[in-house]
């Protein structure tokens, strides 16, 4: 049976290179040299069997590329740069080290495209569930980190896709819109920024917060996305206002739809315009000319 | 009930300060900025309930510390400056927020020595058992990292404490060896290094397998810890003799000593000599002149 010793074996032949890498997996810690001038990012996001992913259903190779894609989209949200990410799994007993491999190689498959390698990790088996855990470094690469705390009134909210309905499939399939951050971070008139992970009205609330603002939102002007629409229509005797209306509460409160949320001081060139960001401390949103307090549904963890 | 977002509150409100650190817990990622000449050393070490700890024993105090003290630890190994972690937990549903504060505090408390705040994570919970991990960050601070594929044949190899029988206790409640790895590291004749966590047999066989090289030890010479003489003292009538092979035995095979095995070209004023790397490729020890060949005991998992 193999143990822990031939994964990091195989590991080591498979790890992708990057010139900001001295020393990549085998050792106790790996060693990286940023540029001189570059911010480092750091952060980490887990991802649990029966609540991120299910395994019964997921392919240990998509399970990895979600894992990583979380963390490539929280890059995203900052406008850093990637430059490197470790790999926790906690892996249930006998399901073999082909899945291990599988799970890894999601990872690496999903951070290519970004020139990020996978440099450490920790893989344990245990008799629980599996838990998959990727740690991101990312580098400021010359533009500021955007954060959710910088959003003030007057402000103009926007999103960079269209949302809702991800549970179809689309939250393991996402692409992390990590050179539009880039590119609207650069033009340098994004006063905030989100991924929009938790649901709009939640990470919107989480903006709004961080930068002690309110804000308003015209809930007809947020582009639906077609799962949304596809999740809207129980039934053919359905009436097609409600219909519309639970469509539009799919994108304001579904998680995992891996946009960005951004406010911005000027009028940028990609997004769409869905409010603005007001000198109050509550979330108005307004469908048919008519106002209504838009609290959160989104995705929490009740610990 | 309170959710994740008052813990991130209340993680936000008792986050320790760095001056490394530009931005803490909060945001979608957390933002350091390194002195332009330090290399970046980053890894990740996972603790699962019933493999390195049991959470029916421990206080989660405890078992924060542990999982900090076990990457400050690695840090060690490397011989570089702790600068900051970030934690990831496995919530079982139900135990509550207090619980999630305790280990919370048991890292900071560790860390707060080493100046090495928490400055980010992810909380959640779920239906399964107790995983706590901790991302760590260091960096080499005019230091060269120290590896453990740099030992060459004619290389002494040494240990900085006493061995075996830390499940007594000790594995909970070590001090990971940061300042003393600096000292050694700093004085320029230190060739290789690894903290011993899986036991000193399987860690000298990575030392040696990623140096290349091969290693004699005089088992006699190993500094046996009390708790292993403890452990070899099965009853009364036991023949003196061989209870003192079986303490050597802990010392050479048990894990989670936290002590650091190292090589060294010079000759060191800290650390127990109990050895020598040689040209060969395997591991030989020798116990009342007798050579045996030296097979790790130690902890590996198996997927």
């Amino acid at each position: 049976m193999p143990g822990e010793f031939d994964f990091i074996s195989w590991l080591r032949q498979h790890q992708s290179r990057s010139p900001l890498v001295r020393l990549g997996i085998g050792d106790d810690l790996a060693v990286l040299k940023l540029p001189a001038d570059d911010l480092l990012l750091v952060g980490v996001d887990q991802m649990m069997d029966g609540v991120h992913f299910d395994s019964a259903i997921h392919t240990p190779r998509a399970i990895g590329r979600k894992a990583m894609n979380r963390n490539l989209s929280d890059c995203a949200a900052m406008a850093c740069l990637p430059a490197a990410a470790l790999a926790t799994i906690c892996l249930p007993k006998g399901v073999g080290e082909d899945y291990a491999r599988e799970l890894y190689l999601g990872m690496t498959e999903a951070g290519q495209p970004f020139d990020c390698p996978v440099v450490g990790g920790d893989t344990g088996s245990w008799s629980g569930k599996l838990v998959v855990s990727v740690t991101i470094l990312g580098r400021s690469a010359g533009v500021e980190p955007v954060t959710r705390s910088g959003a003030k009134p007057g402000d103009t909210i926007y999103v960079t896709g269209p949302l809702g309905g991800s549970i179809l499939g689309r939250h393991m399939t996402f692409e992390p819109r990590v050179k539009l951050a880039r590119y609207l971070a650069g033009s340098g008139t994004i006063t905030s920024m989100i991924d929009l992970s938790d649901g709009l009205s939640r990470d919107l609330a989480n903006v709004c917060r961080q930068s002690g603002v309110g804000a308003r939102v015209a809930i007809e002007s947020i582009p639906v996305h077609d799962d949304a629409l596809k999740m809207s229509v129980p039934n053919l005797d359905a009436d097609v206002v409600a219909q519309t209306r639970v469509a539009f509460d799919h994108a304001l409160h579904d998680g995992e739809d891996y946009e960005l949320l951004f406010t911005s001081s000027g009028t940028p060139d990609v997004g769409t315009r869905i409010g603005e960001i007001t000198n109050t401390t509550g979330i108005i949103g307004t469908y048919r000319n008519v106002p209504e307090p838009l609290t959160p549904r989104g995705w929490e963890h009740t610990l």
